[in-house]
């Protein structure tokens, strides 16, 4: 199974895509899309939505994952993000791909084993996880492949219980 | 001049076409788009995406006009109303309409002549300037119109201002 793991953002979507199979997981490709702070709102978001559309058509995932969004501090901010997660979403839904959305929480609960983790431990994990040299860069690439384990060890579970 | 006015939202998305020519505004036609609460968010956000698509081709406007988001409120209605307006901006831009973005404060200054009228109030100024027997239903389309107003009015003004 092929997870496309998406961390939102406007100025900068992290995007990781891992393969799973049995109980190996592995990185195919991770990276981020950016788009130039100067531009129009409006703009970057077709810029995010066509990239999001290539991303689908390359690695052709089984499932999205994308992390929910959770706003304790910039509620400006959470506003701009937000607008770029409803057009991954948006995208994801229209290529007819099952989405799946995971809180902070639950991502690390999946890679770290407790909801409390660091942010730094969950990418040491996502690391060790997916037995990379080191850890993903930038950080987006990062916490997007964690919201792909975390779908991955999440349906995992589910497989468990029903089979 | 034909102006698409947006009030963004999820489960109800306002529109408002108005015609302005020379002194007068016209209201073309106006409504809601509304999806189903069962849905998934991500179906509700590709049923905006195409009803706004079907506006934007069916009324071809010179311009669209759209209401920032303001919350003081709940940051969880915000955050989802945020998905859906990216989706609306999306659709604007591909479709390479010039988009306007007006705070409410800019709204009810266009439509009332102040900034912190009532919303009655404004509902009742859309209805007087675009000629209306009754303030138009539902209230986001009334909110819609209001929208549209304001960048008529700001579009005359800046005219006036060059020429």
């Amino acid at each position: 199974m092929t997870i496309l793991g998406v961390d939102p953002g406007i100025a900068t979507v992290g995007f990781g895509v891992i393969n799973a199979d049995r109980n190996e997981l592995r990185a195919v490709k991770y990276g981020a899309i950016t788009t130039a702070p100067g531009r129009p709102l409006a703009d970057r978001l077709v810029e995010i939505e066509r990239d999001v559309l290539e991303l689908l058509e390359r690695f052709k995932p089984d499932a999205v994952s994308v992390e929910e969004l959770f706003f304790n501090t910039n509620v400006t901010t959470g506003i701009n993000v937000a607008h770029g997660r409803g057009v991954i979403l948006l995208a994801a839904a229209k290529s007819q791909v099952p989405l799946f959305e995971y809180t902070p929480l639950q991502v690390k609960q999946a890679v770290v084993g407790y909801g409390r983790a660091e942010k730094k431990q969950v990418m040491d994990m996502t690391r060790r996880i997916l037995r990379l040299q080191s850890v993903p860069k930038p950080d987006d690439a990062a916490d997007a492949l964690a919201v792909a384990i975390c779908h991955a060890r999440a349906s995992t579970s589910l497989l468990k219980d029903y089979m």
